[in-house]
């Protein structure tokens, strides 16, 4: 139909693409970690957290992940059957030892002990360390937001890729801040951010695009913005929030990157990424989570009613193009969750291949049915 | 010695500047709101708090608040001898009504009650509504961090000037996160911060010195940014950290912003600057301080040497520019702080000019000696 190039390396990556039902695209998720030599439950685990992000269209962190996922594994950065324990408890607090495996079932654990302690105390908190990649953090914070409480999650990341304010060199990983708060009527606000400007992902998406970043992405060599994606993509060096310049509130992204990896490294006893040393094969990653009962200063559903009306006052609120309303934190999950429990899941053709190609080194076939 | 006219005005401004030491600000200051009929354990906290943001060199929270508390006296926005209740109490969480009067008395309940409850049960948190400016939110978390607990402090505040992403009208106050954690060799890692990029104060300044704003400090009415500071004094619609657009991740500290209303206002109890009726003199700011203890997950002094090895590998790591060292959160303030524990605070000719005036109104002299 086209001569344009972009046109034909668009059609060749749709070529083989599909829908896939959240549930389906699970149980092949499940059985692949299976075959990887996961226990049930932490396949399980990670299958739902997983599809979960590809539900909310947060594709990065969906099934997306599991070839970084093989590559680990296949270098020994990942435990496949790794030993959970509980290493310290309080009515309030728990500390979790993810065992060098992947994030998703111990952060489960996390979050059900920071309920349970909620439904207690009024507040839980827990920490997992010596931890791997454990997908959305928003997943985790709403799980705590459907309980009825406030939630948050918090993580460190293996390999650093953002630069701290003045600095040339990466410093922290994109060290993600996540809050759930419930409401009565309305879904629950659900903020759910890397503290870098934008994520890997969307350089990625930029650089299929050919298009030019902005300035507050990524940073060149000279400290200077970088806004070619291919030689950002190779670089790595994102920017915090805020971009390069103190002028632009960089130093602040910078603080909360900083903060993030005290709440989780430093604070569960996991490991800096900067320092870790070349003999320390896995990452021990650090996360956080935290639940507080709005009981504890308001009557039932008092709170839940003010998040209707804060929500209901920000959506009414006048917008600069009426075309494009002003949104609310999770709207755009939930948005992409209506859709895709519905019609299910966009693979495209590209991330098929790869699925496909995966599943055939784990002996096994990638099973979505018909397209 | 000049024609320039900036030169002349600067000259103006600082005829009568003068060095004062901070004990000597302090107890003007409670004299101050002694005469104005605060009760002298709330002039003490309150002079306390504010001549600490001038010593951290933060202007905007300091003494320069004063001609704002006189204007909300003066018009009834401000309860001057107000009654603070203990509302509720479980053994880690307290709710304070501070009665209408402002935050530093009650918010430093507040931080006493979470230290308290951290040493009994590990972590703490006290919410504070009914509530006004309680000043720079970076004080309440270090004294948390001083007692070798994790600090946060939030706060909502009484006008909205932060605009949504893709709104036109504004719907947030700066709303600031502050958090601080102690070092073992270091003072503590201390992040304070608005969820706006800048303040007003910010905009103040460049309109003095007759600069252009960057882009992501200020809107224009019609949705894109304004660069002018004077019209953007005027209209008061400050951008959230992160600037006007999602692709330069404005929606983010949109989102940062309404994250703390829902952890102040709406979960203390307080009123959402927005939907407060015209009838409301009282602006019922609320504010939320959580305290939390690393002995929950770590040896003592474990956590403290590894705050110091992430602060220690940030300051060593390349500069840009070597001029220019990666700095870490909390270094300009404790930077300001050794010089004007030692020389005094700097008060602008025009600072002290006002407080003069406003002393003068309140029957007293401001007594700040020799200069």
């Amino acid at each position: 139909m086209s001569n344009d190039p972009d046109s034909a390396s668009r059609t060749a990556r749709d070529e083989g693409a599909a829908r896939v039902m959240p549930e389906v695209l699970e149980a092949n998720v499940a059985r692949l970690l299976d075959a990887w030599g996961m226990p049930a439950a932490h396949a399980a685990a990670s299958a739902s957290v997983l599809v979960q992000a590809d539900v909310f269209g947060i594709e990065s962190h969906g099934v997306s992940m599991l070839s970084v996922y093989e590559g680990y594994r296949d270098t020994g950065v990942l435990v496949m059957s790794p030993e959970i324990g509980v290493v310290r408890e309080t009515p309030v607090a728990a500390l979790i030892d993810a065992g060098g495996g992947l994030g998703h079932y111990p952060s489960g654990l996390a979050v059900d002990r920071v309920i349970a302690a909620a439904g207690r105390a009024g507040m839980g908190v827990a920490a997992v360390r010596n931890s791997n990649h454990f997908g959305a953090a928003g997943v985790y914070a709403l799980r705590i937001a459907e309980q009825g409480l406030l939630g948050f999650a918090f993580t460190s990341v293996g390999k650093a890729s953002v630069v701290p304010t003045r600095g040339t060199q990466p410093m922290f990983g994109t060290n993600p801040i996540a809050f759930a708060a419930p409401a009565k009527r309305n879904p629950p606000f659900l903020l759910d951010m890397a503290t870098s400007t934008a994520a890997v992902g969307k350089l990625m998406v930029a650089a299929r695009e050919g298009r030019e970043l902005p300035p507050a992405w990524a940073m060149a060599a000279d400290g200077r913005p970088e806004t070619d994606p291919n030689r950002a993509l190779e670089r790595r060096l994102l920017l915090p929030l805020g971009g390069v310049s103190t002028d632009t509130g960089g130093h602040k992204g910078y603080g909360l990157a900083a903060m993030v990896e005290i709440l989780t490294s430093l604070l569960a006893g996991g490991t800096y990424a900067p320092l870790r040393s070349p003999e320390q094969k896995l990452f021990d990653v650090g996360h956080l989570f935290l639940a507080l009962d709005p009981g504890l200063f308001r009557e039932r559903g008092e709170f839940e009613s003010d998040v209707d009306a804060l929500v209901d006052a920000l959506r009414a609120s006048p917008a600069a193009d009426a075309a494009q309303p002003v949104l609310v934190a999770g709207d755009p999950e939930y948005a992409a969750q209506a859709e895709r429990r519905d019609q299910g899941i966009p693979l495209s053709g590209e991330l098929r291949a790869k699925l496909e190609a995966m599943f055939g080194r784990a002996g096994l076939a990638l099973e979505i049915g018909p397209t």
